[in-house]
C-alpha cells in the first residue's frame, strides 16, 4: 500500500510539551489521531459521520517510537495512511517530521477494529472499504 | 458555609508539566474536578451516580488564580467545597496546596449548573441539596 | 482597545472531548494558550523567542465562562487581543466562535506576569509594549 | 524478570475520556508513566532525584494493546516492572486492570534510553542496575 503522505501540520503548544522541553510522549497519540481523521477527510468522508452513522473505530494497539524531540512551538508534519486492513480490522501508519529540517520525530501506528454501536465487531462499510482499496 | 477542606492528593507527572518545569495552568482544572469528586464521594455519593440517574453538573464558568507553582513530583493537596447554591446551580471553591511545605499553589472555583440529559436546566436534587445545606 | 478579533481556528479532537461529548472545560485554556501565541505571531513576534530572550509570562489567573459546547470535529474560531496591561502585567480576552454557525462557545481572559528567568517581575520589554500601545 | 506487580491505583477523570465514554487511548500511556515512577519509588529511588543528579530517561518506543474500556470514575490498578535492560537502556511493561472486576484493561511497555543532560547515551547508575538485578 502507498506509503503515509503529509495530511495535517500541528504546532506544539506550551501545554503539550514536559520539563524536558518536549511533546510529552503520549501526545504523540493525539497527532496521530490527527493524521488518521484527516486522511479520511481528504477523501470526502469524516470519522464524525461514520460514528453517526454507527460505526466505532476503537484503538486496539498503539504504538511510536521516538526518533527526536519535537519542541514548543515546532510545527510538526503529520503523514498517515492506512497500512493493512482486513475485513473488520484496519493498521494506520504514521510519520511525524518537523517542518524546519525535515528530519524524522516519531514513527508508529494504530490497529482499530469497525464495531458497531453494540459493542460487536462489525464488517468495514463499503464507502471505507473504496478507499482502502484506492491505496494500492 | 464551611471553606474548603482536604479532599485529596495528586501526584504531578511528567506529563502535567510544561518546559517551564511547572505544572501546566489549564491542568490545574483537572484537580479541581478531582476536587469536587471527591467532596462528593466523601458524603456517600457518586458524580457518576448522578449522571447515571439523569443529573449533569456542566461547568458555566471556571477561575483559577495562580499563588505558585507545582513541579513534578510533587504531591498535591486539593481541598475543595461547595461556596454557594441557588435552585438550579452550585458553585465549588478550591484551594491547592503543596504537601511538603504547605504553600498555597492556587485557589479558584467552579460553577455549575445542574442539567438533565435533554439539556434542559433541572432542580438540585433533593440528596444533593441535603449535602449543600449540611455545610452551614 | 480593540476587542479580541480572530487570530487561529482549532478542530476538536477525540481526545480533547469527555463523555458527555464536549471539549472538556479545561481544555479550552489551552486554546486560550493558542490564541495569545498567535495574536503575538500575527504582530511579528513570537512567544518562543520572548522566552529565548530571557522574558517569562506565567498566568497569574485565568477564567472561562462557557456558553455554549463545542462538540468533536467542529472548528472553533479563536479571537484574542490584550485587555489592559500594566508596567509588568498583561491581560489578554478571548472568544471562541464555532465556525459553523458563528455561536459564542466561551469567552475568558488570562492575567499574566512579566517575569525574568531568576523569577523576578520584569518590565515589559520595549518590543511587546509597542505591540500593547498600538491596540487602541 | 518478575512479571508486572501492582504499584498505584488511578481513578479515571472525565477529562481522561473521551465521547466514545472510554478513557482516551493516548492517557493509558500517562497510567505507564506512573507505574514506572512508582515502581522506582517502591525501591527507595525517584524520577525526580534521578533527574536532578544528571540522568534522564526519555522514552524512545512505546506500545499499547487495549482490551477493554477503562470508564469514568473506575478505579485502574497500574502494575509495572522492568522486563529487560541493556547497558544504557531499560524496557518497563506494565498491565492496567480494572479493580472492580480485574479485568485487564491495558497491556504495554515503554523502551527508554539513559540519556545525560547534553544529550548523550549514558550507562545505566549503578544503584538503578542495582534495582533491575534484584528483579531475577
Amino acid at each position: 500500500m502507498l506509503p503515509p503522505s503529509p495530511v495535517a501540520r500541528y504546532r506544539v503548544l506550551y501545554g503539550d510539551t514536559d520539563q524536558m522541553g518536549f511533546l510529552y510522549y503520549a501526545n504523540h497519540f493525539r497527532l496521530f489521531e490527527i493524521g488518521r481523521a484527516e486522511w479520511i477527510r481528504a477523501r470526502g468522508l469524516s470519522y464524525r459521520d461514520l460514528e453517526a452513522a454507527g460505526t466505532l473505530l476503537p484503538v486496539v494497539e498503539a504504538q511510536a517510537r521516538y526518533r527526536a524531540p519535537a519542541r514548543y512551538d515546532d510545527i510538526v508534519v503529520i503523514a498517515a495512511a492506512p497500512a493493512e486492513y482486513g475485513w473488520a480490522t484496519v493498521k494506520f501508519q504514521y510519520v511525524l517530521t518537523h517542518e524546519g529540517d525535515g528530519r524524522v520525530l516519531c514513527e508508529g501506528y494504530t490497529l482499530h477494529a469497525f464495531m458497531s454501536r453494540n459493542g460487536r465487531p462489525q464488517r468495514i462499510p463499503q464507502e471505507v472499504l473504496a478507499l482502502f482499496e484506492q491505496q494500492v
